[in-house]
């Protein structure tokens, strides 16, 4: 009987843990079928430095149920990008390691980046003889992987965005005076998480009044006409902007202010376009004005988590558990909405090959005016964000899993 | 029989609907003693130009109910200082309208400047042979009035400021690199919402591993020698400050980042000591650094209310308007912490004349070495942020009662 391994990579979420405890509580309900259940420590870069865990035996129950709540990565995550040349001395020295703990199945939950290893790595798998099951489990609050209907994650952040926003309405709206808020939102190519913004508003004319995507060109003048066209409407304003919107020449707002970092894997790293159009707004208009960056609390909130998200999430997991069981490899797990009134999900699996190194946009459709979101939209989203889990409590905080 | 109107002023909280809820719902249980029960619109501001509604009428069940976890102001606020002279005319002109309508007991909710609203008018009513009970009802994030044990509004930001804390010490945990992270929380001249960060510390050694708060000078060179101590111990620290931290010179640290405002009571206004930090510490060590700003979400976050603030809001509502039935006028309702092994809290009167203009700052002894938190403040805090209420919901999001 095999081994199982399971590592965490890329940026945390709200319920990355969440698919964690599926592929674990799913290989205890194969105990037939799957030896022990490690967990990399620190991804594939602690693994090739031999850390990992023995899950099945280091978790008490308790544990393990804390883990669907607790945010962060338990395992801990990496940013490590496995080299195109797949003769490279790595791979063969990662197989070793497999092999060395009779590693039969190996899931990896992951956005993008992640989906890039499982896609390496199978292939390696398979054009060397290796007989390792490779499943990538995706997890990311941008929703912009392609081939599923939604990803885990992005559920509870865009519940963290719709009522962090509609909060921050409600305390923008208790003074008289004209007012703009600036709320900065995670999302450096694909709007989704911006978008969500719109799920705040109530009733037509509520806030937020101006949301604006990546997909769409920012323009500095358009900006100020739209915001002097919501002043006639009400006195304040919230407006939503993606850390990634950029001008037609494809220039960052953010780099107006200043300069910008480069990621381990070359992506920009922004910061600061909320900043910049406090500043901007400001110098241009007689109005008190304030930027709030969400920052992490998005990606980490326990409290504003979508029982919906939590529940798909370890979905995914024990789906890709029994997919592996039942031969697969080389696959990422998918979600496909089902036709019809209600709201009904199911998972499946997809080249991940086909995955990885793609993004997908929000559907230029769906944004209106370059400056609002559709009907469509919150029709997608809406059900994403539904239900509260309950969250086990200590001392008036949430009891998490520590790995100490 | 005489009419009741209420007002709130100064920033929103969490439960500052709560206590308006507690004036609503004692008036209707003293309806022989009380006649109507009206509401200012935007505090004492919205009040002279006649903005007030009758809150016994326009308020469905269901939306005072809805009430109780709504953020924000439902009343709307305003940032009004009445004038030093009581011989300015406003007065009268205040006291002409609350005759006109018949009011017999006016409560504000607020802080500090609203408690001293309610001394001038208090003051100015008894030299003036008016008969209308005037009483303040506390509120303010942050904790800062003297003469109560603690004050509405800081049990749900301090948990608020303790959830996110730990969160963000569990998603900067993740990558096994060396990380700052610096985490700027409000609070002027009073650390109290800094300190409750230490609640987030589950064992010895655990983030946040340093806090920072106004009432000791923050110096620079000790901040890296801090930090340098603080990396012997963990890669990943979480470090805390109070947006008003200062040198020995009383300089905030925001200001050696550039220009600060002036707000309207003429405070200086705040932003960036966070920011200036990261940016300090980038360019004396070679880790990696982020700084968040919790900013509103501090104060009008619903999902992390405490139940016990929640009820202890409502408690001070209630007993405002027990109080002036029973005569009482010029003061503010305040918190007593019974002694022993619990914790039990009653209502008391003192004189508002007392608190206004005053600040009570975290006591010296419960500040250790410039950069941690006693053990006394966490059994001060704790009981503070306990329970969790049921929050109403819609669509995913929590329902709110809005003024429209």
């Amino acid at each position: 009987m095999k081994n199982l391994i399971v590592g965490q990579s890329g940026g945390p979420t709200a319920v990355i843990n969440s698919s964690l405890f599926g592929v674990i509580k799913e290989s205890m309900k194969q105990e037939e079928h799957v030896g022990r259940v490690y967990g990399m420590i620190h991804g594939i870069e602690g693994f090739l430095k031999d850390q990992y865990m023995d899950l099945g035996k280091e978790l008490t129950p308790e544990q393990l149920q804390c883990l669907r709540t607790t945010p962060g990565a338990f395992l801990g995550s990496c940013r490590y990008k496995l080299p195109e040349d797949l003769s490279d001395p790595v791979y063969p020295k990662l197989f070793e390691k497999f092999n060395a703990l009779n590693i039969g199945y190996f899931f990896y939950i992951g956005g993008n980046d992640s989906m890039d290893t499982v896609s390496k790595l199978s292939r390696y798998a398979e054009s060397h003889g290796e007989s390792t099951r490779i499943i990538g489990i995706p997890k990311t609050i941008d929703n912009d992987l392609i081939l599923t209907d939604h990803t885990p994650g992005f559920g509870s952040a865009a519940k963290y965005v719709a009522a962090s926003v509609a909060e921050i309405g409600i305390d923008a709206s208790v003074y008289e005076a004209k007012s703009v808020t600036i709320i900065e939102i995670m999302g450096r190519h694909a709007g989704w998480l911006t978008a969500a913004s719109v799920l705040a508003r109530k009733f037509k004319e509520d806030n937020p009044v101006l949301i604006y995507l990546p997909e769409v060109p920012f323009d500095l003048d358009q900006f100020l006409k739209d915001l002097e066209r919501s002043f006639q409407k009400r006195n304040n304003l919230i407006v939503c902007v993606s850390e990634g919107i950029h001008d037609k020449d494809g220039t960052f707002i953010c780099e107006y202010a200043g300069e910008a970092g480069v990621d381990t894997f070359g992506h920009k790293m922004l910061t600061g376009c909320g900043k910049y159009l406090e500043n901007y707004i400001k110098s241009h208009m007689k109005v008190k004005v304030r930027s709030v960056e969400l920052n992490v609390n998005q990606r980490c909130s326990t409290f504003s988590q979508s029982l919906t998200d939590a529940k798909e999430a370890a979905l995914a997991g024990s789906f890709g558990v029994c997919a592996a069981l039942n031969g697969a490899t080389g696959k990422m797990v998918s979600f496909v909405r089902q036709e019809g009134p209600g709201y009904d999900l199911s998972c499946d699996l997809v080249d991940v090959n086909e995955v990885c190194n793609k993004e997908k946009a929000v559907p230029l459709e769906w944004i209106v005016d370059g400056c609002d979101i559709s009907d469509e939209f919150v029709a997608y989203a809406l059900p994403l964000i539904q239900g509260h889990p309950v969250i086990p409590m200590k001392d008036g905080l949430p009891n998490y899993t520590y790995r100490r």
